[in-house]
């Protein structure tokens, strides 16, 4: 584990170009008709330059969730009471949740950490990473110090670096914590400039008034305390919350421990936002889910340059896209690695050449 | 199984009410925000009315594919040679192909039926229903007779009507007939009205002067046997091939005994489009996988009214969108059958009512 978010950074290197070359090399061999299997192809390619393997086998996927309450409810903005970060996590730990009910049909593992639930919770499964019972509200002081940011993004990093310990085969990233699509709008805001009218929606659901007041506040608190839009953890430290420091923290231990990384929704593509901020290479090791039917989850994916898989109207969070798009990524290894090649298949490819001429379909 | 097509169509009934409403009723019950999970809560409710349950498991999944050949790929409209059809027919029975590898992977069967192979295969698994070896080239003469597309569309109902019978929980559709996709873009230009431009694309993979002339053929066929777009077996016989009018049959089939069916890429669209213009009420079964980057997809979803599910920019078609269709379904169920209710998540749901008003989402 690194004890500077800089080391970690500096540890991150990009992928193997030589692995997606090779890949790329073997699927112009498969009986396909070059590039139909579109971004199962790419993805294919880019998980031979993650892991350095033509072959890549997905046998233990899990959902990272990062669990902590923030102050900024005290403001009214959230759709549900407190209480609930501390039932949700605690009941995502047994697949009861919208989120971990799928992830266990699928076999996929749950690991819900706490970085600062307020309330009181009985689930000795959570693990304990708690940095203060909640983040400060964000209209009267910064929601945190540098230093407990800090130490939110290396829980993160720890986490991947336990789960490639553990030979887990792809990471998802979720998360539990009421208030936290206001968090995120802001943290997106102080990212790209984008208003705040532009970013945040509803959330969980909250009716005019709410939402209203939603945007005031986030406005405050981006008015009150600038954050440094060069400076993705003076940002995360004025108008985040610890989930996504921690989130962040995941997505750049994926990346230095060459893992293949799921982004979920809204919240979780600021959380991977952030990362890229801080490290662009990260993004190469970043696969995502669904397209969040909150508003500020299209201009995340924009600045991010990245193109959801899924367009389901889904608005849940705590991961509910990562048992999905595991699937893709599981789709993706099964053609590049069971199907026949043109030869194994008895298909003369000459025919191919044709296909491969600059005037059709390029890939 | 049904002596006529008209048989066929009047033993379908709409969805049970009573059931989608009970499950209406139960998700709303659930420890997520209302409408949160999107398009999975809709395709919970639709399994409902489907199967009259409220709780549905899907234990076998197939994948029913309609291979033939084409008579007009003697214009050289094909994106590869006439013998690929009965090649990579053999070569789905060995999970070797894109789709069956993934499907494959799964778990998920693969069922090739042969309404029409024209070149010799050596496959047992293969199931022999041949009309005849290929359908006319309809530059000259109808792709077939009128009886030849009843025989193809009332096969397709007894593959639906088999998987019925064996308990698979769910179908997809799938195909493999070199030249399929210049069948599908004239059937969907008689069935709409669509121009020739709006709905053709390059299939496998084509050169411009190959992609002019598969335009040119197609227009040739639809002036010279103006096959009538309120009669869907008429333009299915002008102008189709027996592998479309055999999906259609599955999907009319899937309706008939209460089955949910995947509808696959464009070719697979096109034929359910077919079905739904026989009968309505077969729609309400139906469910989209992804979007295929083939031009005509998205005319054919629009006029369905139906919205696709995944964003992969594949064409393969072989029913490669089924298996992850698949999955999108397996979820909807693991969700609506495992997840705990308010009660159960011991979290007081009374802030609910609120969101529940008008001015905040609408689910």
């Amino acid at each position: 584990m690194s004890v500077t978010v800089e080391e970690l950074i500096a540890a991150i290197e990009p992928l193997n170009e030589k692995a997606m070359e090779a890949a790329r090399v073997r699927q112009g061999k498969l009986a396909i008709p070059p590039g139909s299997l579109g971004k199962l192809e790419d993805a294919a390619v880019r998980l031979a330059g993650i892991s350095g393997r033509l072959r890549y086998d997905i046998t233990r996927c899990r959902i990272i969730v990062m669990a902590a309450d923030n102050g900024i409810i005290e403001e009214g903005i959230g759709s549900a009471p407190r209480t609930v970060t501390a039932a949700q996590a605690a009941n995502m730990t047994r697949y009861l949740t919208g989120m971990s009910s799928m992830a266990h049909y699928f076999g996929d593992e749950v690991r819900v950490v706490d970085l600062g639930i307020a309330d009181p919770y009985d689930a000795p499964r959570v693990i304990d990473r708690r940095i203060a019972p909640g983040t400060k509200n964000f209209i009267h002081e910064p929601a945190m110090t540098r230093e407990q940011a800090v130490e939110a993004i290396l829980t993160g990093e720890e986490m991947a670096k336990k789960a490639k310990e553990e030979n887990i085969s792809v990471i998802g990233v979720g998360e539990m914590g009421i208030g936290n699509t206001t968090t995120s709008s802001a943290v997106l805001c102080a990212l790209t400039g984008l208003s705040v009218e532009q970013v945040t929606g509803r959330g969980g659901g909250i009716n005019d008034a709410a939402f209203l007041h939603k945007k005031e506040v986030i406005q405050t608190g981006l008015d009150k305390h600038k954050p440094d839009r060069n400076d993705p953890i003076d940002v995360l430290s004025k108008v985040g919350g610890f989930d996504l420091a921690a989130m962040c923290g995941v997505f750049l231990g994926a990346a230095r421990y060459r893992l293949p990384v799921v982004i979920d929704g809204f919240i979780s593509i600021v959380a991977a936002l952030c990362a890229a901020r801080l490290c662009p290479t990260a993004k190469e090791y970043m696969f995502p889910s669904h397209a969040s039917y909150e508003i500020g989850y299209a201009r995340a994916a924009e600045e991010l340059g990245l193109e959801p898989w899924f367009l389901l109207n889904m608005r849940l969070g705590e991961g509910s896209g990562c048992p999905l798009a595991f699937r893709v990524l599981e789709a993706a290894c099964a053609f590049t690695n069971n199907m026949a090649t043109f030869d194994e298949a008895s298909i003369d490819d000459g025919y191919l050449d044709e296909i491969r001429e600059k005037d059709c379909y390029t890939v």
